[in-house]
């Protein structure tokens, strides 16, 4: 069996096109607030606001997708908030933002209070680990529009997430130039992202997914379920350290390692010094017999967040992220190149645009 | 037939009980950013965060709702992003904040350009009578956990918007005494709210639905599908008249003319001048034989915002909205209750809490 993403049922060119037309009429938006819109990308893993005086606001949405339908066929729901507050705050850190509150939408398939308990306490945990205060919320019984593995079990659990920058201090990679060295910090396994192939190819659907895989020292959907690692608290530090040059920062969410050509400056990057991913992407590749360039195209691949600094900055940048446990190192460098490609030498993989494929 | 609320799917107590443990945990975060949080309410129709110096950020998030399952039925779908943003810039301004900017989240079972086109041109429409941005937004493939009324045709729409206030300016009800006179704007229908009763009484699924019915003066799903009023503008000029002194705001949204009693002053609320609701209410009630304490908790029954302000200001607060177009009129006043009762004298219905009774 073969497995790619697009027959997994995220069908990224379709979407890619359909949404130009709906990004169309919501960019013209911006129209009716100029003044505040001065630093918006609609690229960016965040939208900035002008709030005057040099003041900026950082906000972004994003949900857990079908990480969800893990937890339901887990029946554990503790973590899935950890996720949520986990892809937000990640994204607003990531154009040097402080995040400081979230909201949270929690769609339901039918009310069920010991779910709400846990999903509540997985919320209460990433916000602890993001730093940030969860001030408000909805929460929509709409049993007609949702559905999860079992009936009733459904629901969509989605935030969103505000943050505090100093306009002059956004981190858009604007000032990335060809030398600087690029830092990958360790994700904790799949996070939020690829899950639709990642459970195609790990789940059965019976006990065995409930069972110890001794390739992965844990079961398949404990595996899945491991929460989204948080780096909001590493890359302020590095933000705030006089001694780092902090040049560029990429959440790896989907479409991986591309996600680092989101930075403003037109360059490429040569990743030739990338760490051996964890089992879980070695499983699915071989269980799934998926190409390494759908497996870089998917997931992080063992790296959840990039930070880009001057060469000069690098031995201190692995010292601060080390003093926050982190487990980082150099993984390649910075290239002359319009193309804003992404190049993995050891895998014989070229990235573009949203797809990586073979060189 | 004899159609109630909880029959229909949301079964509020059951919900507020779950809700409970979820708001445990949740409230609980406030304590990661005890200085931005000062006058954060989660019972307020937005949250308030402390920006210093003065300034304060709204924020909240409200979806669609089933509203989006009539637009599926009507294959219309370039009004649901009006309501939108109404639903969230409505919120915003009820706390007395200026909506600037939004975040849309489209969760979708399959991409359909033609209807992201769509959703894409309600959200413009929408942020242009709000006068906000959108400046940033998610779309979700998540086919396995939304449906809707076709195999395909399934989509959630959420908002996150965020405004700006002067702290001192933040309008929550606190400066609210007895003898102040509640002003009603009026709805253009059942707005976002009550859908799920709504469609149960009025669609039968068949032609129908699309001819006109002579009673609405439209079809069924036309009626059901008007967008929500925008009250962004008419009340920031209320707010920003010299001669007005607003003292509390109120979305009427689920819950109906409770909404009032959001209001942080322990008053209760004499509503006995209001108008006749619009034709769709009167044919929802007789159609599906619903109480009129169902329908007044279920619906805003032709009221979809309420102006609260001293007696002084009430011929100056009738002209500024004559002026923008809005219909609106005297339809109550605030009397000493600390039970916080909503008192309907012409329908014999006393609200407290989420429901209305028979008096």
């Amino acid at each position: 069996m073969s497995d790619s993403y697009a027959a997994s049922g995220v069908d990224t060119h379709r979407e890619e096109v359909a949404l130009d037309r709906l990004k169309r009429w919501v960019g013209a938006t911006i129209a009716f607030r100029p003044e505040i819109c001065a630093k918006v990308s609609l690229s960016a893993f965040a939208s900035v606001l002008d709030l005057g005086g040099g003041r900026g606001l950082a906000i972004s949405t994003d949900g857990v997708g079908t990480k969800l339908l893990v937890a339901q066929l887990a029946k554990r729901y503790d973590t899935v908030g950890i996720d949520c507050v986990a892809m937000n705050a990640n994204d607003i850190v990531a154009i040097g933002a402080e995040p400081i509150a979230m909201l949270d939408y929690l769609a339901i398939e039918q009310v069920d209070g010991d779910v709400f308990e846990a999903i509540g306490k997985g919320l209460h945990e990433g916000a602890r680990q993001a730093g940030l205060a969860i001030v408000g919320g909805e929460t929509s019984q709409i049993s007609e529009m949702i559905r999860g593995v079992r009936p009733g079990s459904g629901f969509d659990l989605v935030g969103m997430c505000a943050g505090l920058i100093d306009l002059a201090r956004v981190v858009d990679g604007a000032r990335i130039e060809p030398g600087d060295i690029v830092i990958g910090i360790a994700s904790s396994g799949v996070h939020s992202n690829g899950l639709t192939l990642a459970r195609r190819v790990l789940l059965c659907g019976g006990r065995q997914d409930h069972e110890v895989d001794q390739r992965l020292g844990r079961s398949p959907l404990a595996e899945l379920l491991v929460p989204t690692t948080i780096y909001v608290r590493p890359v302020l530090a590095l933000l705030h350290d006089p001694g780092v040059d902090v040049r560029g920062l990429a959440h790896i969410t989907g479409d991986g390692l591309l996600n680092l050509a989101r930075v403003v400056a037109p360059v490429g990057f040569e990743l030739d010094a990338l760490p051996k991913p964890q089992a879980v992407f070695e499983v699915i590749a071989s269980q799934g017999q998926v190409s390494p360039a759908e497996m870089y195209t998917t997931f992080n691949m063992g790296i959840g967040f990039c930070v880009v600094v001057a060469p000069a900055s690098v031995a201190r940048t692995l010292q601060v992220l080390a003093s926050y446990s982190q487990q980082a190192q150099v993984i390649g460098h910075v290239v002359a190149d319009d193309q804003r490609s992404v190049h993995l030498p050891s895998q014989g993989l070229l990235g573009r645009g949203r797809h990586f494929q073979p060189r």
